[in-house]
């Protein structure tokens, strides 16, 4: 019995795997802001690297007010829009769960942090790491150009490694059903420091280098500096694991550069998620990605200098950025 | 008795100072490549800030081998073309010298090492730091746009301080003349440490983000990142000093960067040179301006990461322009 799913925010990462949930025979409920109107009229459309498709009628709103309670609402904001999280969350059946695809460091606890301030019962939270390069080109027209697995995890305010639960498992079905590559982690706090060692280098570089993966694997130089960041990311993850699950094997492996280096090289050439938001005037989620992971190296007197010089960069370049575009 | 004067390289330092000169009634002699025929044909023309003038009639050369013996070759060519000095350079009189009016640390070493390789005589080598902003805007013209000081010191082979020399007396007679302000300094290397304090902070970053001096000063984190390159720079260059002048007070006061920053804030928003050889897709002054001080931290094993990942970004961004551009 496939799980009932509210999207909260309908664009590059929401409309994709939305679309994807209701195309493979879940109860989708969207909800959308600037293309309402033309997803209510005329559907949605993927133009995919895993088959093109339109879904002409889709269940569309612009209040969550008017939404179901559903199973699953995912939370598909950029981080940089987290402060409407009590306004435009919609109803959540009991023992469902919000489910966040969002970037970064910290953004369950920041979505509960918010929740508590309006709400005495905050759902349970999950998190989903979405490996994906898809961009919203049109209303209601989202291009998906590679990948496309999520990892799924839970999060509780320990941020100590669980079970999966039920729930997960019941997504986890949808989302294969959907012929969408998930898999379930019992670590979700170590999953997103795993994936802050790609993203705070290729992300960060990409912007102040305006350059492709490909073009920063291909100069030894931004190769190195790649390295020191990933470096400094590692560092940070696992003396953050060691404090917090003391005794434990709580960490990332050093191989995890070496691989991520390797991955990386074999990858198509990739405008990160940063770089197009970057390109099309929109706020970077500089706190998420970088931020955050910098506060933690502070809380734990951990000294990350190239971190630093990449932040103070990026937060100029973003500020520099929105009073271009506007 | 004014001294005679080669230009080797008639751009945006050469051309303005060689004008100058002559204006003060110097005899001076230009080598001149791209618009050699224009200067030939119609003089240089100086848009300053401090008096526009044309010099209708200029002594013009497009090959070294047709100069007259000079007292002072003023090699002003970018430090990225310095592997044409043997060719480039026109013959010194007896007791004259080569004053290198370039940016950067070891440029005098650097000229020194190339001339060795052909001459048994390489003549006396004097260094002079320009505070200047200009810029060559088309042939045989050259706009001047702050600023335009010359701290003059000599070179010596042990690196050490030493007293100032009657050929530069000579030297500064005749800016003084030509209304240039020089000063002389007893130690060139430590002054050339000292604008570097200056120079890979604000020429560095100021290409990364694309930002005049005036939007780095206004933004927080940036003023931050400025602070910590300017500390590496000091830390690299007051160790340096100590290595080569064990005991001695021969270093740069912490004081130094409040004053820099203080100073920046009070300039006219500034473009830097790195800054405008990069929007005119030429290569940029990285190994002399950042480079050569990251080699001698490794030296001294001072770490440096702030000013690593500024170079590696901006060699980067240094082949990426030289594609764009070609």
């Amino acid at each position: 019995m496939a799980l009932t799913y509210a999207i909260i925010g309908t664009g590059a990462i929401g409309g994709y795997y939305g679309a994807r949930l209701q195309q493979g025979g879940c109860d989708v409920h969207f909800l959308l802001h600037s293309d309402y109107e033309v997803v209510r009229d005329r559907g949605i459309t993927i133009e995919s690297v895993d088959g093109n498709f339109t879904l002409p009628s889709v269940k569309t709103y612009n209040n969550p007010k008017n939404m179901p309670p559903v199973d699953v609402a995912v939370v598909a904001l950029k981080t940089t829009n987290n402060a409407l999280i009590t306004k435009l969350l919609s109803p959540i059946k009991p023992n469902g769960a919000i489910l966040s695809l969002q970037n970064g460091l910290g953004v369950e606890t920041d979505i509960v942090q918010r929740l508590k301030e309006t709400t005495d019962s905050v759902p349970a939270i999950l998190g989903g790491l979405c490996f994906i390069c898809s961009n919203k080109v049109g209303d209601g027209h989202i291009r998906h150009m590679a990948y496309g697995d999520v990892l799924l995890g839970a999060h509780n305010d320990q941020n100590q490694p669980g079970p999966p639960t039920p729930l997960m498992e019941s997504i986890a079905a949808d989302f294969t059903r959907a012929r969408l590559p998930i898999d379930l982690t019992a670590d979700l706090p170590m999953a997103r420091w795993k994936k802050l060692v790609w993203n705070v280098p290729y992300n960060g570089l990409s912007v102040v280098l305006d350059a492709t993966t490909e073009e920063m694997m291909n100069d030894d130089g931004v190769r190195s500096l790649i390295t020191t960041l990933m470096q400094e990311v590692l560092t940070v993850a696992n003396a953050w694991g060691q404090k917090i699950s003391p005794g434990t094997q709580r960490n990332l492996p050093l191989e995890t550069i070496d691989q991520m280096l390797a991955h990386t090289e074999e990858m198509v050439p990739y405008r990160t998620s940063m770089k197009i938001d970057y390109d099309e005037g929109r706020p970077m989620e500089i706190e998420a990605i970088l931020g955050n992971p910098i506060l933690t190296a502070q809380e734990l007197r951990i000294s990350v200098p190239a971190m630093t010089v990449l932040y103070q960069q990026l937060t100029f370049l973003n500020a520099k950025n929105d009073k271009d575009m506007s």
